[in-house]
């Protein structure tokens, strides 16, 4: 969830800064790593403004989770796979899109909130809660388009269209983490790929023996 | 990677203690937020014993990833999915085998080497270096069996047996992050199982119009 434009509706601008500024540090060397001082300064902004908009640093990553989600919802919900007319192609193309966009360096493509949730997951519920919104409401996107190609496709499985949802998340945040521990982006993709194959091999038609076995 | 008897040699109480405890809080609450004073307290050592063995939370860290790697290398070698005479039972033991250890308290089941990566990745490449050999050697002993099933069952594909051993991990830590998120094993579980139907589907026959399709 990355390389999205994160400026989605008026905000004040120290706000909107502070939140730009989390997206990176965050992102850059986490949470606890990240403090007030830097945040501030990445912004620009004094530190009296930020206890203006925010009443600490856990606030501040509870609205950055919450901007993040209203951003990248925005970004993706504008990308070119939705035209699909197949909600297979949507899915696939889902998939294709986030392939598309890991370039750059690490902090730009990888995910604020599985970044936050690793480290506070049981220190700060809050912000915990916070991210698997995040993660979860995207997720229930592409479940819409994953329960529709079921359907289309005639597949009854002992899978959901939610579970595939959601592993879709994990191999890409578990690829973030590969991208970080190999230092670039390529294992990503390759992650990618292989996610990309799984789903067509869900969705590839049977042989007649395999549809016929119980 | 968890749930491992993390004793696997000779070593000086102080610093298997000091390790241990290190295990424990990192994958409860992060490298950062863990500090010297609490990895002393939760190992019951003086903080002249923690510099004695380690220079610095850096060195340590290092030395827990390395101390990592051997510990569940010696777990997994343990394991009973290696009797299996085909590789791809091997293969598929080895998934059910991580399913399997799948329970108990969060920092029980999840990893340390990703909790360190996601977070330290650009402030602390030598604890980077040391998490990624952790990764990298543990899907290298899966990609010697994928191979060998590979060989075995005339795979001819696109993807490598060592992309597919990093897509097993990759998996692993993104289920993790996302129990996190939603405080629990089963959605991890859950992202275990499609790794494992992925898996079947690489190596499912296929019909003869397949074989033969350039």
């Amino acid at each position: 969830m990355n390389n999205a434009p994160t400026q989605t509706r008026a905000m004040a601008p120290g706000r909107q800064k502070l939140l730009d500024a989390a997206f990176g540090l965050i992102r850059e060397k986490g949470y606890v790593a990240t403090t007030v001082d830097e945040l501030c300064a990445r912004a620009g902004v004094a530190k009296g403004s930020f206890f203006h908009h925010f009443k600490d640093k856990e606030a501040l990553a509870i609205a950055a989770a919450q901007h993040w989600s209203e951003a990248t919802g925005a970004f993706f919900a504008a990308a070119p796979y939705h035209d699909h007319k197949d909600p297979l192609d949507r899915v696939l193309g889902y998939i294709d899109f986030r392939r598309s966009i890991l370039t750059g360096e690490i902090p730009e493509f990888t995910c604020l909130v599985g970044t936050m949730v690793q480290e506070i997951y049981d220190t700060h519920p809050a912000i915990r809660d916070a991210c698997n919104s995040s993660i979860s409401d995207h997720a229930a996107k592409i479940e819409a388009d994953i329960a529709e190609a079921m359907k289309r496709h005639k597949i009854r499985a002992r899978w959901t269209a939610k579970s595939l949802a959601l592993h879709t998340q994990a191999v890409l945040q578990g690829a973030f983490i590969l991208a970080k521990a190999k230092g670039g982006a390529d294992i990503a993709i390759s992650n990618v790929d292989h996610l990309r194959r799984y789903i067509e091999l869900l969705f590839r038609p049977r042989t007649h023996k395999e549809r016929t076995t119980p």
